[in-house]
């Protein structure tokens, strides 16, 4: 299997496959320090709650780098700011902040000035590689979910594309497949930015699972027909009591799910679980500019001057999910317990 | 006001507002038989149950006009065979159906074939008239229906552009705001031809009443937040059962509103109830080319080869359904009972 690897450290720069420009052209942008990083983050060069995390654990360590500052306090102070800026990239997916946290913990923790830069580095490729293997783990855990016949829904892109490799949801799907399974995959084209019909669809054709595109609005047709057997996408922040934010269009998928009996699985690695949030609506959602909907490469699609609202995600009660596949196992409901074990493992 | 009207009968031809090209640009498209007709109908550069309806009416005026058969048994034979080829240029409306039926009763009834040109042409014109007339009676039974204060949702295109002018939903949501009522207006872009974003849009500034776009998975979220107070659509086909064939996503917004306690509005002239269907599941679903779903003006948005399926439309169950506005009034579950009654009154 060609892996898809959409961040890339590599000479000091960070390389992401600019995923704007997929699927008619495979490019990479190169962000040679934090700011870069930042400005790929919040353009959607690089989207999807893991992988946005490790691109930040990679800009905390391009900060650190590039600080010019040998007093230790300064220097703390100074990365700490940077931080901030750069969890101020994005406000939903909370691995952003939690990436960003753990990188600033290791700084403080390092009292050695002369290695820090390069533990921050050192951690930042860690992160990146435990991406992959807490992936794998949740793809193995999700097998069982995978139905044997039938189908499986996914919306937005939850690959390998959103995360270091491998991908979350994507991920448990390819497992299924890898484990012998067999299944129809849907995939929504998810509107307005269409990282369905331009990323997922893209991946499923190099992983060799077939696929069939539906706008989302259709999704709700396809259930109803009993076309669809289970539903399973990512997560961009999981609220202790299971509420999870998701791209936009994931509480409608749920709630079609739940009226017609049919099974709607979450699967998003630990960090994007948010402990301090009791429930999903005390989580940020990001509202994005509208000329995401209101435009199409510059085309005007709708007429001048037009009202739009163009939240990037919503909330889905903990109530439509039947189970969060982390790579801790797959927790069900009640989730402020199942979560909590997986979270805080005895 | 200065009323929108999209189909124009002007000096022997039928002139059409090319829908295709909204809102960028206003432009009419001829059609100088009924060819020209078919093919407008069948690219949707005139779509919208109704207005579908006024066209294959005016089509089939134009096969007649330009039979060149004076043999009366010869020319009934050959308008049916062009009237057959109107009704095939798009399975789901039923309104074309009806309006060649109509039409083509006109003519077995005329003896005078001297007369049944002239005749077959006041048809179509009065068929145009009487959709009018219906939809601003429809529009003054719905306005009780409207809120003072909150906010209406609409999907796909039910306006003036639909019809031969005022509209079917859109007109409802016109009769409230004329009466006086104001309330916030959302209305989704319709994936993949976008009338919401382009057609429904624009009318509503053409109103003035200002008015909200969003993408489809996002009506869902608003419902949630306590946005919307109600929900109105149009229809394709009303099964006699209540069950509603109209734009794909509309089933998954009456769910949604089910789910969040909002009432869910149809509203539709009598033409679009098909006594003949007793439930929607007999209603054919147009499958659409997918490159409205893979293309967007020619630019490739998902990966070449790609499977997509795009149905035009989908069926709400009429479980889902609060009441069906129509010219004769507003219907109520039991919709067996209420719309016998509306078809046939006593």
């Amino acid at each position: 299997m060609n892996e898809i690897r959409p961040i890339e450290w590599a000479n000091g720069t960070l390389r992401l496959l600019d995923q704007t420009q997929l699927p008619s052209e495979e490019v990479f942008v190169v962000a040679h320090g934090y700011l870069d990083a930042i400005e790929a983050i919040r353009t959607m060069r690089v989207r999807g709650a893991p992988a946005i995390g490790v691109t930040a654990a990679y800009a905390v360590a391009m900060a650190a780098r590039d600080l010019d500052v040998t007093d230790r306090k300064s220097f703390l102070r100074r990365l700490s700011e940077a931080g901030s800026e750069i969890k101020a990239a994005r406000p939903t997916a909370v691995n952003l902040m939690w990436a960003v946290d753990r990188m600033i913990g290791i700084a403080n923790s390092e009292a050695d000035m002369s290695t820090i830069q390069t533990r921050l580095l050192e951690e930042a490729i860690r992160i990146e590689e435990e991406d992959e293997e807490i992936n794998r783990r949740m793809g193995s855990h999700g097998i069982e979910l995978m139905p044997n016949g039938g189908s499986v829904l996914t919306h937005c892109n939850a690959g390998a594309l959103a995360t270091a490799a491998f991908g979350t949801a994507v991920g448990v799907i390819r497992a299924g497949w890898e484990d012998g399974k067999r299944f129809k995959v849907f995939n929504t084209e998810t509107r307005p930015f269409l990282q369905g019909a331009r990323l997922t669809a893209w991946e499923f054709k190099k992983l060799g699972i077939p696929s069939t595109l539906v706008v989302d609005s259709a999704a709700g047709m396809l259930m109803r027909k009993g076309d669809i057997g289970c539903v399973i996408t990512g997560a961009d922040r999981i609220a202790a009591n299971g509420d999870t934010a998701n791209k936009i269009g994931t509480y409608t998928l749920a709630v079609l799910a739940k009226e017609n009996g049919i099974p709607f699985y979450v699967a998003a690695p630990i960090s994007t679980v948010d402990m301090s949030v009791p429930h999903g609506d005390q989580i940020e959602i990001e509202q994005r500019a509208t000329s995401e909907v209101t435009e199409f490469r510059g085309i005007a699609v709708a007429p001048e001057g037009v009202e739009a609202l163009n939240p990037g995600f919503d909330v889905t009660p903990a109530k439509y999910i039947t189970a969060i596949v982390t790579e801790a196992g797959i927790s069900r409901p009640p989730f402020k317990d199942s979560l909590d074990q997986a979270v805080n493992p005895v």
